[in-house]
Parts: C-alpha cells; structure tokens; sequence
C-alpha cells in the first residue's frame, strides 16, 4: 500500500460533527495520509491540526470538498476506490482482492449515501452485515488492509506514550 | 470466549450521545451480549431497541449504572475486565493473553477515565499509542480478540442482508 485517503460523505453541521472529528483522528491513527470532506466546518479541521501538532505527523483534512469530483481525480490517477457499506461483499471475502491496490481512497458515509457512489467505486464492502458505525468499519478495514502495521508505526515529532500496564507515561517525541 | 459485555465511561448528555449510540451498534454488531452506560440518558437505549426489532438477535442496554458496583459484580463472578486506553500495552503484545478469557468486559471511556479504573482492571490495552476513538478501539479490539468470527454471524430474527457488489439487497429473516 501506497497511499490511503479517507472521504467522509454526509455531514450535517453539529450532529454529525463529532462523528466526522472521530472519522478524522481514526484514519490518522491507522495509517492513512489525510481525509477530505464535503462540509465546510472548521471545526474537524481544528481539532486535526490540534491533533497533529501535539501527537506529530504529516496528516491533512480538506474540508468542503466536492466529492465527485475527488472521485473522479483519485481513479483518473490511476487510484482506486472502496466504499465501507453494510450491503457490500462482506470484508473476509474481499480484502484479498483489495489488498494490492497502490493508491486508495475509503468512502464512509453518515446515514444517506446516494445511490450512484454504489456504482462508480471499485468495491462496496461491508464490515458485517449489521448497522454499526463508520468509524468502527473505517478502523476495522484500515486494520485488516494493513495487517496490524499501522498500530506499530511511529509518527515524526510530537508526544510519545510509553505502553504501561497500569498507569500513563508520555514523553516528548 | 463465552460471554463480552462492554461498559462505556462518561456519557455528557446530548455530547456523548451519539458516540454512545456508535458504542452500543458497534458492540451489538461485533459479538458483544449487552452495553451498560452511567448516565440515565433514555435516547440510547431507544436506538439501542429499534435496532434489536429491526435488525434481531438479543443485545441488551442499561443505563444509569455505577461503574465501580459493575466491575465489582463481574470481577466477583469470576470474569476479567479489560480498559482500552491509549496509555496501554498495545494490542499486538496482549491479546493472546487475553483472548483465553470465558467472561470478559471491556470498558471503553469518553475523555477522561478515572485513575482508579486503570488499577481495577486486569488489562490496559491500547489499540495503537496515538489518540483517536473509543468507536474505533473498540471495533478492532472486538475483532481481534474474535479472530474476524464476529463478521460471519448472523442474528435471530429480522432483516437479513444479501451482500452485493453493487446496490442494496435486504430480506425478511
């Protein structure tokens, strides 16, 4: 794997604002480069950029975005494309066929997805066939995709968490 | 593995309630039998019970309960009680350790966990040492620990969906 980018569809202002921060610091955490999404809040983009300077990293958000046309310029470079749905191929039985792709961009959805995304993406993939969250299938797909790595990497710069059975230790990067 | 209960820390009303509610469908869809919560918020529970109707099978929700009585009470019964926290011993150097466990609650907090869970508990576990989600850890821990079983299950009663490459396709159970 080369790259992996996180579009976030949906976003009401308020409700889904905390999800979307969430959706945010879970593709930074497991290894993607940065999320875009289609509102223009700039809250998610604060807490990421407060994230980033506190924790290190090279981690971007893009906000309000257009999400076909970011679609269109991911595949038109060569980059695919899955979208985390529960109607999709469930995830044992397509994250082989994923799992050399070079470049790719990860749609989680809030409730409504229009039906087209269905259509122009490379994989619909479920993480399960129930309702969960999109930040539970977002983080279970970037595990699965990477095979645990992206819970051993570093990050450049920032604070450092010392792993402890009890207690907490940080130290500066 | 026998029995997972999941107890979620902290819960600021109409702040923590959606996150709770992702808890909750995360937790129901990834094999655990019921979520208990503190605050006595009745939003969750109701999400929590559409759900269930719709969708089948057991989970159960209780708000409003004292987490020093729960953890107690399992931990009396014999179970062993697991906190996920960044400041924990990661993931990949623990679970085999814990997945041997008949009885386990996994406690999953909002921002600030008290100091006297970490000594309570017989596991802190990290899901990677950079922040991000109680959604997300918990997802991953759930399908760590469960080997990916908890992706092929299937409910009792309710709405069955048939995986698509593309669309959507739901059945009556």
């Amino acid at each position: 794997m080369k790259r992996i980018v996180v579009l976030r569809l949906g976003h009401r202002l308020f409700r889904d604002q905390r999800m979307t921060t969430h959706v945010a610091l879970t593709a930074r955490a497991l290894g993607a480069e940065g999320v875009l999404f289609i509102s223009g809040d700039k809250t998610v983009e604060q807490s990421l950029r407060d994230a980033r300077k506190r924790w290190g990293g090279e981690f971007y958000v893009r906000g309000g975005v257009n999400w076909r046309d970011e679609i269109r310029k991911w595949k038109d470079a060569g980059g695919k494309v899955c979208h985390l749905t529960m109607y999709g191929i469930n995830l044992p039985d397509v994250i082989d066929e994923i799992k050399g792709t070079k470049n790719l961009m990860v749609i989680v959805g809030a409730e409504k997805v229009p039906a087209e995304v269905y259509d122009l993406v490379d994989w619909n993939v479920a993480i399960g066939q129930q309702p969960h969250s999109e930040v539970a299938a977002l983080a279970i797909f970037l595990d699965r995709l990477q095979e645990g790595e992206e819970l051993k990497r570093s990050f450049k710069r920032g604070l450092k968490i010392i792993p402890k059975r009890k207690g907490k230790c940080v130290k500066r990067g």
